[in-house]
């Protein structure tokens, strides 16, 4: 992390108010750090629209017992096996898995990976993350 | 609008160098109006997840040869009456066209208006916008 | 419009069972309907991904007091002048109006004329519907 | 899981081959498998709408060298003690980690956890993703 550098902006008086109300009710301790989340939204926003190298999350839901279910993830990941950094499995219920594969890379590649995953027969749902590798924020 | 409040913030410094060339690319013309865009957006987003009143357009694409199809298209929108403003509606080519309507109200009726000319037998496509009456920013 | 395909699918009989529960709450008239709906979702979706030709409506919320504010919505919309098709205002309160702008277009200059307008001076909110011409649908 | 019932449904013809393609690029086996997939979105995006007890994924990321961060993260997860299944932890580089937090519960809950840790001091990024528990696919 870098220095810290302190700006003024001007902001129409009842905005700002509502803003500080919004921030204060979600936790936020100051408006510095209230401001701070809403620039980095934007900028990992960015990333992801300039194809730039990211970070993500892939979850899985899915039966167990599905024939070669199992299976079929894990050769997914191989075919992009320089994108998942690390995996964690839940067991939700006596059926259902979840799966969550943390993955860095080029941003297409990480979109395909997720969309060979949503495609694997039997998968309930895959929901990819986006979010950054954090360097530039 | 109201009178105007200066503020001081502290930032990460080189989050603010990537916000500044973000900023400069998407044409802002200073860093407070590069702010405001962002507080806007979370505080009419904050609006709809509270279920205010709140305003938007619904965008619908659809053939109007299809029979029937703009019968049922008013029909709906007299359903929700007291929603709709005004719409407009724009021949894409000979078959399509795009029509918007602009709506004003309690959340959870827009939401259902939409739900309601989604399902018009022959619709092709109903996006929903969701803005701000603009009372509160 | 084309002909009409008649197809078999296999679906999950507890899937299926809550699919049709949910379609007859949103209204669809038909399961037919039901399904073309998701597949129009996922067509238009896949057409704004691949950055092809596409239609949308941008949402402007502003308050026509602000200095030059309509001028300069008119600038920005002509210097993207090929993608406006035509645009209606309609008048929320004393202060605050909303415009609505059909676009059409190649996705990323309409992508472009959405952030030249989010960042006129004075705008409020600014919206992008992501639609289509309806052609392949 | 269940048995399985085959139903028939009529599409426009033109729209069924685009969306055949489409399901061929995205590697979806079956017809079948590619329609039962947007049926599960819809469900699942139902599930959150409705407010229902579903489960999901809460991606951080952070530098673990600000002062007390892994301290408040912990210290958020406890005041919503009942909603953590596991989390799980990678390295991204020397100062960047991202952490993996799999949660069912209330929707409302599973979103104030998700807000307060937005709100950690030092956060850079936190998404939550949207899933299901797998019980009604």
């Amino acid at each position: 992390m870098s220095s810290i550098t302190r700006i003024s902006i001007s902001l129409a008086s009842d905005v700002l108010e509502k803003f500080d109300a919004l921030s204060k009710e979600q936790g936020f301790p100051t408006r510095s750090e209230a401001i701070t989340h809403l620039i980095h939204s934007s900028l990992v926003q960015q990333q992801w629209a300039d194809g730039k190298v990211v970070a993500g999350a892939i979850t899985l839901i899915y039966d167990h017992h599905k024939s070669q279910i199992l299976q079929k993830i894990v050769d997914v990941q191989h075919d992009f096996g320089n994108l998942v950094i690390c995996s964690q499995h839940a067991h939700l219920d006596r059926h259902n898995c979840m799966e969550n594969i943390i993955v860095r890379g080029e941003m297409r590649q990480i979109q395909k990976l997720h969309q060979g995953l949503s495609a694997v027969k039997g998968m309930k749902h895959a929901v990819l993350s986006m979010t950054t590798t954090g360097k530039d924020l």
